[in-house]
């Protein structure tokens, strides 16, 4: 194992952790914010280290796409291009080929498409995401699987398992080991215990850096969700950490922290910034509703960030009706810092043995 | 007069000086970045105070219809509103009625018009431009005027600047003292060299804490608002700082500088930063262009921005391409680092006596 992995300490099946990749450590359980296009949208570097995230996700399908893995490469990698110093887990393109692509063709060998921002063509395989992914730079790269569409037929949900796992074996030869850097495996089955189990004993066989839980937070909801976490992390190494993929809500995070996940990303505490909402100890609020318009109030009395510490519930909505960039640039801010400081909050309940009550005063956490 | 002013250097027409408002002081010549809408668009309060700015221009038109002078007041002011310390010039909302409102009708009283927002009806009068200034809470408050079109027949500009003179004693009226607070008399008269002593005369006469050069940089060319800076700067009291509305490029302030202008104000910097331009030391960088895509090099090499110590052209080719939030981000704080910085450059070549050999080294400037 190339990526250092410690658990620390326990509670139920909640543990705290520290990752050491090629750009530092990380505090497990973990919450990596979404930086698409070699951006977390609306923050610049320095804001996004502010809220104390250490580690965040680039999409290899965008980046692919524009400036392209080469180009990013030869201006020196990932993070030098995005001035991003901390780690970096790049996805392996293929969950945002099936959203976002025109006219997938998929084969045993990959996923042929067009790109949607100008119709070229592409063909993503194993060994091409692995590679592309190596040439980002990624501390952490995930292995190439299929996104099951939710919802399947079990038999269709089977197969593509299958297929996941036969890319699972060529991701993981593909991948290229060094210091600090490691591969990542994809858990699939949908939403069947049995094929969950099946998937995490081929990925353990095959052995990685770490075990994602995939195909997950698609619809299915937050009940089946933690069942499926339930039904997999069990079967996971003890000794590596566990990233349950695109969740979520802060409720999730935290019925999952006490199932075992050590690590998360999700587009939430971004997107909303850009569309109005703030997530706070108690509760979500959206600041374009009007009973904010004359509130001198804090989003969150209790937090630690530029926007509740400078700014009030009236400005951030003004900013929000106005459409102006600086209400998306606050309301990220905030909802990052409150992602990031939930997780210390989650871990401290862990080292505490306090996990099992650990809960949000708000109602719609 | 209530609002401090030294001058305490002079290099023939051009002078620097020190402007003391009840929210600080400011060096001139100085630059005011524009927020419009209580902010300065894709910027932090920290980042515009960072770039070097003391003092920025808020919209009278704007935030009189969202989020209205009222409710600004209730919620403690512009300063505490959008969480700025520093000073704050508002202009009087004439200019800005006549470019966005719709249906106005203007009389002797004032101009009727529509609200761009929602379509309700409004009166913008002297009094009542001056009296939503001081509910903003403005250091500097603008008297109001008739924004003369342009072109325009002589005698519809003269008309127009006669009626600005009765807005600007009523303006003057309108005003209530107050310790590190001062109103502005505005000299309009077109492009008509006679009417703009005249109308300097008159706003002297009136009696202001400082005096702006309005109806210029719409149209009439860079060698035309020089000449009519020259018309009117020699007319003005020499102990008062001097502003020219709405300029504008680099070349422009340094021309208008060397004339005797001590503050400008310009949409350019920030507005040009959200659709891709820089404005350096050695000319404008459309980053649009694609010779930018693989260009490691900053914007400018001897500029202290965050954007250019932490960041290549082609990340900033590519957040522009993409459309990134991060895009405006970044450029807005260059730009207006630069004109900060240019602003710095000037006071010193004055206080150096060198003013009049001083230009950039670029050919676009």
């Amino acid at each position: 194992m190339t990526l250092g992995f410690e658990v620390l300490a326990q509670d139920g099946a909640a543990r705290v952790g520290r990752l050491a990749t090629a750009h530092g450590a990380i505090d497990t359980p973990a919450f990596m914010p979404v930086g698409t296009a070699a951006t977390v949208k609306a923050m610049t570097p320095e804001g996004v280290a502010a809220t104390g995230a250490r580690i965040v996700l680039g999409n290899t399908y965008h980046l692919m796409l524009r400036p392209t893995a080469e180009r990013i490469a030869a201006l020196g990698g990932l993070h030098q291009f995005m001035n991003w110093p901390h780690a970096i887990l790049t996805d392996s393109g293929g969950f945002q080929v099936m959203s976002l692509a025109s006219l997938r063709s998929i084969t045993e060998e990959g996923v042929a498409f067009r790109s949607h921002l100008d119709g070229s063509k592409h063909l993503l395989t194993p060994e091409r995401s692995v590679d592309i992914q190596r040439l980002l730079g990624a501390d952490i790269t995930m292995a190439f699987d299929e996104c099951t569409p939710f919802p399947a037929e079990r038999a269709q949900v089977e197969a593509s398992m299958q297929l996941s796992m036969r890319w699972a074996a060529r991701s993981r030869a593909a991948f290229v080991e060094r210091p600090g850097h490691g591969i990542f495996g994809i858990v699939q089955g949908g939403v069947h215990p049995d094929l969950r189990r099946d998937s995490a004993a081929r990925v353990t066989e095959i052995g990685f850096d770490g075990y994602a839980i995939g195909g997950l937070a698609i619809g299915e909801g937050q009940e089946t969700t933690f069942a499926m976490v339930e039904a997999t992390a069990p079967h996971l190494p003890q000794d590596r950490p566990r990233y349950l993929m695109g969740v979520g809500k802060p409720a999730d995070l935290i019925g999952a922290v006490k199932r075992g996940i050590d690590m998360f990303d999700c587009v939430l505490p971004t997107r909303s910034g850009r569309t109005g909402q703030a997530w706070t100890r108690e509760g979500s609020l959206n600041l374009r509703n009007a009973r904010h318009a004359e509130d001198k109030a804090p989003l969150d009395a209790e937090c630690r960030c530029p926007t509740c510490t400078g700014h009030s519930r009236a400005y951030l909505h003004h900013l929000t009706k106005s459409g102006e960039i600086l209400g998306a640039m606050l309301l990220t801010t905030h909802n990052l810092t409150f992602y990031a400081d939930l997780m210390a909050m989650l871990r401290h309940a862990i080292r505490d043995g306090r996990i099992a009550e650990f809960e949000l005063p708000g109602p719609t956490q």
